[in-house]
């Protein structure tokens, strides 16, 4: 049943790291990173339709909204499209002053030039020159020794130094990548990472990027997270550099590795909103700050309504994002399963009665307020709810507070209809199913109050004189009792024969509505043992009360008919 | 720019695990876990609309097909549908000898009991009991001491052997979970599972599963790591036990979480297919499973086909697979970039000239083959890509093998059409820009050839006699030269002054298409010292270059007309 070919023969284990002494399983991350959104660039290449220049200006002001500060913009070289959107965003005035914009380019004079050239009359500017430094890169694509590859980079930085140098009126950084770091030979990339410095000449005041790429995702997340410590703790002049992360998720550990990457001693994280980028996607920024937030770091950015973010990202990108994706999907707040639902009731409610602002809810790592959602969509019910679902619809929906053991009864009822729909209950499903399983609002009944008046008697005795329809004829009856219950209950039985025992009774103010209504729940028991609930639902609190015993009445109808 | 509340007030950070002398991250993966699909539990419980009985059944065909041993089928106590699906899937036969079904339970005698019923006639199953042992489930949803916590566990232990000892015809397994484990107090958890394994008495030969979840991700991936290791060394009695992981990915690391912990020492992995199941998803197996495979480790799970297993998937759960979704994403093997497009031509080419079986192609982790996949799919065009991608596609879909030279002419056509057309290339869009590029098989070019003839004069040379339509008029002219190549260019001349001189030549069989054709490239200067690219494509090789020639000839009046 294994798959055809055994991959031992095709694949081959990654290497350890060399580092017996790591110490980055011991480290959190409490500051939050240098964040770069690359995409503009490194997501916008990985689309099939790429962004056009009102897609690119609009992804970008988002950017800027969410407090990114670092925003690659495009690879100006690669054509007219390209050069024309960055020489345009510059002189757009939309670069506020804390934001600095980069540009991707290959090691080659022509090509650095008209980087440079795109980013005329920039503040300040990072300049991003990269090679391929790794085994595969070197031998399959390029055909070049380490010499050639290292001199192609010192090349490179010393066209960036020069450039720089014609044009004082910018505040240029320098960015490196040693492209595919994470599957080249660690020394020979710190070899050539410090031949860059030493053209480059960065200080700690004015360090150089030295980004370290998981451009294709290869090994496991401590893997890299090795990788990242052994070349900052080996990096001559760490202190004048700052180590910027940028994974890809080809097994899906993008995020991970980049997390592990910042306890290993990274101070940058490079990504894309929502994880877009080549193939599976560059590490989300997203979720690596949210991640951050949930943990009490400020990740000094701002997705306070992660909704419309969503909203620009899938119209720029033409992709949608996940139901499942972290903190943003459509689901991820949500509760199908009873006994979830159950539990997040109970952290919501303990929440009201605590003192402090703590966030404790069983099941939601986050409070979806913090992101501009609100809990309509954290329970929503089907035939996997139990009975704290649809307790909780009708609350939100019709504010009804239905008694824990009518919650039961009606869990039955919200049961059988799910299983007969054989798809998710909305809101209205569920007050549908409500009113037929306890005659509310349901004209057709076996009972149907008209009207009523109530009086007390000389001996102190309530009497109930009304008009009841029955089976849609019309008739004057009357009873009396100990108060308005009972005095329905004794009609009932004189006119009806209809013999209901009251075990419980509640009522309550609806908390919906513009109109003042109550609710009114009755529990009874039949002759037979057996017990009905009723509900009923009136602006007035006595009417409401009547309602709720005819509503347990034409159940017990129901009952003797089956 | 931040959030709008100060993260640190309500969230705090994870604590770390008293483990100074991890050895997790010195270890590797090197065989694969017995692997539980959850798909028809946690996956199911999480969908808008659950599956009926006929998309459960055919999940379940396709988990036995992909080699999954152990499949947990659902919640038999929770309602009708679900018991009903279970009992008459064990009557089914469908079933494999070498299959084990599991199934959930919460700790109640009468809902063990129903469990156990609903596997009537099983030859083997797992019986799952769990509950919440965690801190913020004992303190808010149930109000319960840590002795009533493990009382329950041990109640529910006895009941599970009471149960199974009734019914001796079927080979019982038990799983217990303590929930949810990685956010409960370490020792507590191994206080629990030791007081449930001295009720169900494990051994070696027959251990219990102990599955320890993170049933909402709250941390790190190597917090988890570390949890494992710990409860691995510190629970009396571990040979007694499968250790099983069940991750969940709500910060986007259920992955890694599950590769860390197998590291760390865990047996057994749980998970669903492409990660669907609570809110952000469970540990997605496929990912797991195609990981280790990309390292040479045979996972015992088959996805040679996968694009049929997404077919049932998506139909079964009605979400989606994610276009970025690691080794099933529709997008996961595709380069749009130039660059990327041309190392990876060059890493099959490559591949073609080496001796092994090693997999070594820029950019792709995998094979796509090994998943049944072609390479179609791989390389694809549109404004981001340079010449490496159309050369690709006119190859795979015409045949044609442009010499490197007329790539770079041919790339500014392309480049101008992505940038018109503003959206992804396909073949056809290529094809019909080479050919206007290039008059190729376009009506209506300024010269076409009707026919000729071509004879050896008496002195060796060639003569060329042929029928050309000039501008829709056909005219009679002819050319003497030393080949024919330069008798047609000699006739261009005579007969309207076109003057070529011809700087390269080559052709070559067209490799696809059932009729042999031929194609031949020629490349020009003009008097101007421009440079014109031509191709003629026939089934005869000689008519191939004239057509090319003619192809030239065109394009120098339309230089002229500039």
């Amino acid at each position: 049943m294994s798959m055809l070919r055994n991959p031992s023969v095709k694949y081959s284990p990654f290497p350890q790291v060399p580092l017996a002494d790591r110490q980055w399983p011991s480290r959190t991350i409490t500051t939050p990173p240098r964040w770069l959104s690359t995409d503009l660039r490194d997501g916008n290449q990985a689309i099939v339709d790429p962004m056009d220049a009102v897609k690119k200006n609009r992804f970008f002001d988002l950017l800027v909204e969410i407090g990114v500060k670092e925003i690659e913009v495009g690879f100006p070289s690669a054509g007219a499209t390209e050069f024309d959107f960055i020489f345009g965003l510059v002189r757009s005035g939309r670069i506020p002053d804390d934001v600095t914009v980069q540009v991707l380019t290959q090691s080659r004079a022509d090509l650095i030039r008209t980087s440079f050239e795109s980013l005329e009359g920039a503040r300040s500017a990072i300049v991003h020159l990269y090679n391929a430094v790794s085994p595969a890169w070197r031998e399959i694509v390029f055909r070049m020794s380490k010499d050639e590859v290292r001199q192609i980079a010192v090349e490179g930085a010393r066209i960036l130094r020069d450039e720089a140098a014609k044009r004082p009126g910018t505040d240029w950084q320098f960015e490196y990548s040693p492209e595919t770091f994470s599957t080249a030979e660690l020394d020979f990339s710190i070899e050539v990472c410090e031949a860059v410095m030493e053209v480059l000449q960065p200080t700690a005041d004015k360090p150089i990027i030295l980004n370290l790429p998981a451009t294709v995702e290869a090994a496991t997340p401590n893997i890299y997270a090795d990788q990242i410590e052994y070349f900052c703790r080996n990096l001559p002049g760490r202190e004048r550099a700052v180590i910027s992360l940028h994974t890809h998720n080809d097994r899906g550990t993008g995020v991970a590795a980049a997390e592990l990457g910042l306890m290993a001693g990274a101070d940058r994280v490079e990504g894309c909103l929502f994880g877009n980028g080549e193939r599976t996607g560059n590490c989300c920024l997203v979720t690596v700050a949210l991640n951050m937030y949930t943990q009490g770091v400020d990740p000094a950015l701002d997705f306070s309504n992660i909704d419309r973010i969503i909203e620009t990202v899938e119209y720029c990108n033409q992709i949608p994002v996940h139901q499942r994706h972290p903190y943003g999907g459509e689901l991820v707040f949500t509760a199908f399963s009873g006994s979830h639902q159950d539990a997040i009731k109970k952290g919501f409610e303990a929440r009201q009665r605590q003192n402090d602002e703590r966030w404790r809810v069983p099941y939601l790592p986050i409070d979806p307020a913090d992101l501009g959602r609100n809990y309509e969509a954290v329970i929503r019910v089907n035939s996997q709810s139990g009975k704290g679902g649809f307790a909780w619809v009708l609350e939100q929906d019709q504010g009804l507070k239905l008694p824990k053991a009518m919650q039961a009864d009606f869990s039955k009822h919200v049961q059988r209809m799910a299983d007969e729909l054989g798809r998710e209950l909305n809101a209205s499903d569920i007050w549908r199913a409500f009113r037929a399983a306890y005659h509310v609002q349901t004209p057709g009944d076996h009972f149907e109050l008209v009207g009523y008046e109530e009086t007390r008697a000389a001996d102190g005795t309530r009497v109930f004189a009304g008009t009841i329809e029955v089976a849609g004829r019309a008739q004057s009856v009357s009873g009396r009792g100990n108060g308005l219950i009972s005095s329905v209950v004794a009609t009932l039985k004189d006119a009806f024969e209809v013999e209901l025992e009251v075990l419980d009774y509640s009522e309550h103010a609806l908390s919906t509505g513009s109109d003042a209504r109550a609710a009114a729940y009755i529990l009874c028991a039949l002759p037979s043992g057996e017990r009905v609930w009723g509900c009923g639902i009136d602006t007035d609190i006595a009417t409401a009360s009547v309602r709720a015993v005819l509503s347990a009445a034409n159940s017990a109808v129901g009952v003797e008919r089956r």
